[in-house]
């Protein structure tokens, strides 16, 4: 990365994650221009107002052109729209535009890349900021969303070690904490630790809803709010998520049906002794994990 | 209740809950003396220092000719133990001793009671805050740990008039807001919105912990974090809850299951479409709570 930062900055689909990236790099000094490219009018321009962008256009609109002078585009659009934004841009990158990503899959987005980036591949970065809200939206971003959080990246075979090294650079600058780690391993891994709780928090507060008389809500209270906080996301960008990467999240969700039935079969005979051990087995294993966390000066 | 409040209140179970009541109520200036019984002489003392109690005994300790001048027993242990609390208790408790409790469950509470308080019965009153926290123990114990919450009373046929008015009264002066609710009926909304998430996140974590390497947990953030928080509850009290509660949390557990399996075909045969439905009802449904919740001023 140069020492006066990135020139000059496009990014696609300027949400939670795409505007806090602007934000967190204007606070570093560390970005000259920023386009932003979404696709709603109201929202570039409350974008605007806030100094997320400098300017705007929608989807629709002719920004192409924009990408030939621009040192990196982003794209912090859900996964599913990331093939066809890669085909769009190819052809009209610079020669020396660099091009990332903040999707929360990466074999998917990868495989898009290969298809459609041609010879830009080498200069594609593809990564994931492990930060986020149950907020969606410009309106959510903020300078400070990435401090102390871990940013996986994901080389291929085919990635530039200088391009590498200044999205690297450009994470570092935001506040993050930059992790490579294989592109099918983050799948795995985010499966288990993120999409899975995801996908039971929105499966939770459909059923509840479809159950429960309104007023039966009147009796949940902070434990109901913090277990379905994750029901709040964004549904298209989790609709993407968990088709994109739909086998190791039905490994994950298996693993756990599983666990329930065994958990139901403990309830069925009143085993006290078995839940026990188990809820005490959550909980240390909770605790240890809040413990290393708080080590690494996460909150 | 009189005006001056409670003369001499007797907490068995000094805890999250049990403290708080008490540290409420002396907020209010609405008790005189606070005697506590618990397990471990430990905490016990440190409960002395914080202000909770004025004197404690362990269960050990003969403590039972307290109760004769007392006027409101609180029983605040783990559900599974106040069976044997009301036992030991109804050959000592005075004349107008008032006898509630804070369990999670209520039938098998007032169930317990049917059987062993004799002619004090009358002088009973179910109850259960929705207040908590996962953190456990007279160190968390909070003066204000009830302010705005809804406090359930789930009086019987034979419970008294003035206790219940008694009992009411000190919730309220405890800044909770006193809803009386048939006890089946609690029991059966509380396994949706309370006990089955509860349930859930042990049961998410115990697998997590088990099917992933430590490493792995270095990808959870703040989303893994609010939606395993009731997993790191007292498993001791959620050990009874599951057992007293059985029959209305396996209903729930199963209808949960359910909608897992259909979860499940959604994503194995790619519907985007109606996993979007799904977490777009889910979305609107919390968010319907959420607002509900704050028009009441809730947090």
């Amino acid at each position: 990365m140069p020492e006066r930062g990135i020139g000059k900055l496009v990014i696609l689909g300027v949400g939670l994650i795409g505007g806090s990236f602007a934000l967190a790099l204007k606070r570093a000094g560390a970005v000259g221009e920023v386009v932003g490219v979404g696709r709603s009018r109201p929202s570039l321009d409350a974008a605007r107002r806030l100094g997320i962008v400098d300017r705007c256009f929608v989807f629709g609109d002719r920004w192409t052109s924009e990408l030939a002078d621009t040192d990196l585009v982003l794209l912090a659009t859900p996964v599913g729209e990331m093939p066809s934004l890669f085909s769009t841009i190819a052809p009209a990158l610079g020669a020396g535009t660099l091009v990332t990503d903040v999707g929360s899959t990466k074999q998917d987005v990868i495989a898009a890349a290969r298809e459609h980036l041609g010879g830009a591949l080498p200069r594609f970065v593809p990564g994931h900021p492990i930060a986020g809200s149950e907020r969606s939206g410009a309106g959510a971003a903020s300078a400070t969303l990435f401090d102390g959080r871990t940013v996986v990246l994901s080389p291929i075979g085919a990635t530039d070690e200088a391009a590498l090294a200044t999205v690297s650079a450009c994470w570092s600058r935001c506040g993050g904490h930059v992790r490579l780690l294989d592109a099918g391993r983050h799948d795995a891994i985010l499966a288990g630790v993120s999409h899975l709780p995801h996908l039971l928090a929105y499966a939770f507060v459909a059923c509840i809803a479809e159950r429960t008389h309104e007023d039966a809500l009147d009796y949940a209270a902070t434990g109901f709010r913090d277990f379905t906080r994750l029901a709040s996301s964004h549904p298209g960008m989790w609709r993407d998520v968990c088709v994109a990467n739909r086998e190791a999240l039905r490994r994950e969700l298996a693993a756990y049906r599983d666990e329930l039935a065994r958990v139901d079969a403990l309830i069925a005979r009143g085993d006290g002794e078995g839940l026990l051990t188990l809820f005490e087995k959550a909980r240390a294993a909770r605790e240890d994990w809040l413990a290393r966390r708080e080590s690494t000066g996460r909150s």
